[in-house]
């Protein structure tokens, strides 16, 4: 195996032609055989093989800086830098982070997760190194769907700052976001794409080059090289016109090409794009057909490609089914996604409705304000979004949603911990940001048809409203429990003695376990539904006031700014004397894991809530 | 005078020819008398005079929908819409706002205050028609500085979903953004303002059009219109290869010529857009020569341009001095702005560190990205923001600041209640949503001193780091308490008897006149300025729990998730019995008005404060 002789940063650099040629294919076996095992980013990472090679060739790490965009492509990045030892861990408990983690190596320059974020950190090194004299390499790989991002279009606006030094950015168009992508840029790299097949190479790229600082030394170098990049050398006004030199396309999966252009890119001054034709899915046949799907995959049969496990139905599911029919009951119901139609439910509305379906690209600013025009035109646009995501867009729903208090539906999906995906992704933050805004309402459903039922409140209802949900399996459970959604009005499961569990949400599963090991005890703790962390439900907070001795709050939110924070403070406020325990997400950032394990090793399990009830109450 | 013909919408439809070309320094004259009494935007509202004519030449209101981006832009829009007589109380309370508001007027389509929202906005607008079958005509008019923002171009990049309706995009070119412009946009601008006076109109213009669905009605019309036009048509590449029909560049202080280009882009199918050249602070010269200083400008005398009152120093002059020291001490220390050079008092530090010194543009997210990677890359970053801006990098604070630990220090100007801007200037949300971000220090500081000193110590700190303070005069009182800044320490300026005054940053100085109310009742108050909302004075605090029975927490944030609420749990959760008045803004917008009247309509005017503290106290 020639993979058996990449033990560190660099060792790629010793392999002879023939073991560099037959390494591609080693690292493909290598991803699907751990991911079929461990489930994980699959098709984007065997789509970046022969790129990352090609990177690791001509870049000498640590010194060298790469910041990949988004982060979710680097698994070849980390079997180069000696990591292969850890797929076995891979998005574990303690083990390998499926995303770029400058903790786990110095080849790892910054933490991504979010989208087109990578262009502004690299240009960021850039400067800084320019200022302190310094002179390692700076590059980033940044995909088609994320330049779909305005972050990625801000960075470039501002790259043509970089005059008398590299900056080496490597577009990684695979034509995907995770979704097929959308919008006018998307129509112009296709236009690059088949271009290059029939026009060839054009003489006006060598004219024009002839304006760049610098760029009689290309002319020079692109006349040498070998007819294999030449040919595909088209002119790019977009990128050009921003001030930043494009080179390409260029095919992503041939090694050699790809170190011909890096070098070249990096030998000029000022930023330089290099565009790199990949296939997401690459050499794994189901993958190829089916990229979405294997986007982030849970563990799967080779043979077959199907999932080894069957799943219950989510959350999303749920919101699918309801969105198509609230579709059909409603004509004036538009949904919007930011390049999320899969992941976020909205395949089956788009299919029945594509006229009333927006993907608006990795574009989450632009969904709020374009869904707040909608809003103001008559419709009743549902932006379906994971809560992480949205928190790029806390102006817009503030200023232009909440402000002008128009009718919007945020369906907040991964609201809570998302697992695998680890800190990037943990949905922890949107109760306390959206409970800020004024005018927001916010909703969280304990079940699936608590979920369905919110969904039509929302759509039915006149202003910014807000229902999030968590990762993963609907809760089944409570189904007689189903009384009609009011406005900032909270059900009773059941009461108590004296001790009130008030849970949000997905906590009401936990808050029935955690009710059952009380019992066990002797102890009868009551159980109500929040359903709304804004408004609060002040006419039974009142309630509460005179007849426990302690609520219990319960969150998958952060604890600042949270449910039981505001919940306390009523409380307080109105004459309440008795005990409150708080249980949330303490204010750290949370990593990758299993939501089980990371439910018990943040003390919000069942057991350790109860614990936690039992040392307050001095049992 | 033409300008009292103006009573309602559309009647400039009424008038002569004459009284059209009398009408623009009408409403100059009225714009430069009124604001020299008011204070307002000059400089942009005198470049945008002729082109809001035309957009009223050729709109039929409140029909068809204009979305001005930003929207300071629009008081030839207010006078025209019948508003004339509103100017009298122009961002005073209860009087008119600066910006567009949709309560004011029907004609107001869409309310604006933060940038590079319209295109999204107008989108909608027309996706919403298209789907309900309706036929008004929708525009936005953005300026070129705003086309720095990433949002502006997620819009452009989805603008090409429009194929059978139109949308026109008025680009506002007049080279500024509030400062002067930056960036490959900017330039790319700037080739074409310049190649329009040398080139002439270009054939390729003509023969590219025959490739655009429409191509050949629009060079009908182009061939069959004015020399006045024609000769202004160039190419423009990166609008095209989006997939938008560009069209310009066109004076735009000539109406016939706005009138003519606006009609024929209304007439294509798909987004055009018109680019349009402007001068700020056309026809007043002192506004024509310093456009940055008369962009929001106070009273001032006509004949000379002078403001009328001369401030005292304030906090931005502050912090603007201690950079530049730092700068002079610190060669790490590196400044950032998002085209606010001027008015985050950066001015000075660009002039003596011009390398070290970054205007991304009106893009706050790059800034904090970009930020990251410059910590990463050994930099000392000090991005200076209004915090109504910094709302719209949430998601890079969160994650590629403080989710990595990184060294970027968040002045934070403008927090609090901000004044005649109004609503969408309020920097009342920043406490709330950075002190939920694990890893962030806030601090605020009471008097021009503590800025400083804060200021120091954040750029020794290492950490993510915000220091907000208030728009407007600096307080010079308390010289005397200067302890040094520790990291979570608060500072006791005297204390009470049973009653502690907890206050931050800028409430300092509204707790001292609280003492001197209470004091004459015979009320004995201490004063703590609390100097931290994160991490909080936990040793402090617990010193309080015994020794009072009133606390009052006193911040210029929401109340939601705010300081109060946050001292509250902690007192709470730690043994403390007494009572708490959290005086905070309520969770509510707040208009525009003078800040005095605001804090006295908001009950948190020294007065206010003493009176809800008396009435708990039962007195």
């Amino acid at each position: 195996m020639v993979l058996d002789k990449i033990k560190q940063p660099n060792d790629i650099k010793n392999l002879t032609h023939e073991e560099l040629e037959a390494l591609p294919a080693e690292i493909r076996q290598f991803l699907i055989e751990h991911l079929s095992k461990t489930g994980g980013h699959l098709a984007s990472n065997l789509g970046t093989v022969e790129l990352t090679m090609a990177l690791h060739m001509v870049l000498d790490f640590p010194k060298d800086k790469l910041v990949w965009d988004v982060g979710h492509q680097a698994y070849t990045h980390k079997i180069l830098t000696g990591r292969a030892g850890e797929f076995d861990h891979l998005r574990k408990y303690g083990g390998m982070s499926g995303f770029p983690k400058r903790c786990e190596s110095p080849c790892d320059s910054f933490d991504t997760g979010h989208s087109s974020t990578s262009l502004s950190a690299a240009l960021g090194y850039c400067l800084a190194r320019d200022l302190a004299g310094e002179d390692y390499k700076v590059a980033a790989v940044i995909g088609d769907g994320a330049l779909t991002g305005g972050l990625a279009y801000e960075a470039l606006n501002n790259a043509s700052r970089l005059k008398n030094s590299n900056m080496l950015i490597v577009l990684n168009d695979n034509e995907m976001s995770i979704s097929k992508n959308v919008g006018g840029m998307s129509t112009n790299l296709e236009r690059l794409r088949t271009s290059s097949k029939y026009v060839g190479f054009k003489n006006n790229v060598l004219s024009s080059l002839e304006n760049w600082p610098h760029g009689e030394h290309i002319i020079r170098k692109i006349r040498s090289t070998k007819n294999g990049i030449k040919s595909l050398m088209v002119p790019n006004m977009v990128f050009e016109d921003l001030g930043i030199m494009y080179l390409g396309p260029v095919d992503g999966h041939n090694i050699d090409a790809l170190v011909e252009t890096f070098n070249m890119a990096m030998g000029i001054k000022g930023p330089v794009l290099v565009h790199v034709i990949t296939k997401k899915g690459n050499g794994y046949e189901p993958a190829e057909r089916h990229p979405a799907r294997f986007h982030g995959t849970d563990i799967f049969d080779i043979e077959t490609g199907l999932p080894q496990r069957s799943s219950n139905p989510g959350y999303t599911d749920v919101f699918s089914t309801v969105m198509r029919k609230m579709g059909d009951r409603k004509p004036e119901v538009v949904a919007i996604t930011a390049a999320m139609a899969e992941g976020a439910g909205l395949k089956r509305f788009r299919n029945m409705f594509p006229d009333r379906f927006f993907d608006v690209g990795i574009a989450e600013e632009h969904a709020v304000t374009f869904a707040a025009g909608l809003a103001l035109g008559g419709r009743i646009p549902v932006f379906a979004v994971y809560s992480s995501f949205l928190q790029r867009a806390y102006d817009q729903v503030l200023e232009d949603v909440c402000l002008q208090n128009l009718h919007v539906v945020f369906a907040i999906d991964r609201a809570g911990l998302v697992g695998a995906d680890g800190s990037t992704h943990q949905g922890i933050f949107d109760v306390s940001f959206l409970t800020a805004m004024p005018n927001m309402t916010v909703m969280a459903p304990k079940n699936k048809w608590e979920l369905s039922d919110m969904l039509k409140f929302a759509i039915d209802f006149n202003g910014p409203i807000a229902i999030r949900y968590p990762r993963g399996e609907a809760y089944c459970g409570l189904e007689e429990h189903r009384a009609p959604i009011e406005l900032g009005k909270s059900e009773e499961i059941c009461s108590g003695d004296q001790i009130m569990l008030l849970a949000y949400g997905s906590m009401v599963k936990k808050a029935e376990e955690v009710r059952d090991l009380l019992a066990e005890q002797g102890i009868n703790a009551g159980i109500c539904n929040a359903r709304f962390a804004k408004p609060l439900d002040k006419g039974y907070l009142d309630s509460l006031v005179n007849n426990y001795s302690l609520v219990v709050t319960m969150e998958e939110n952060v604890i600042t700014g949270g449910f039981g924070q505001q919940v306390q403070t009523y409380l307080i406020d109105h004459g309440y004397n008795g005990k409150i325990l708080k249980i949330a997400v303490p204010d750290e950032f949370v990593q990758h894991g299993s939501v089980t394990q990371l439910f018990s090793e943040l003390g919000m399990d069942a057991q350790s809530i109860t614990d936690k009830v039992l040392k307050v109450l001095g049992r």
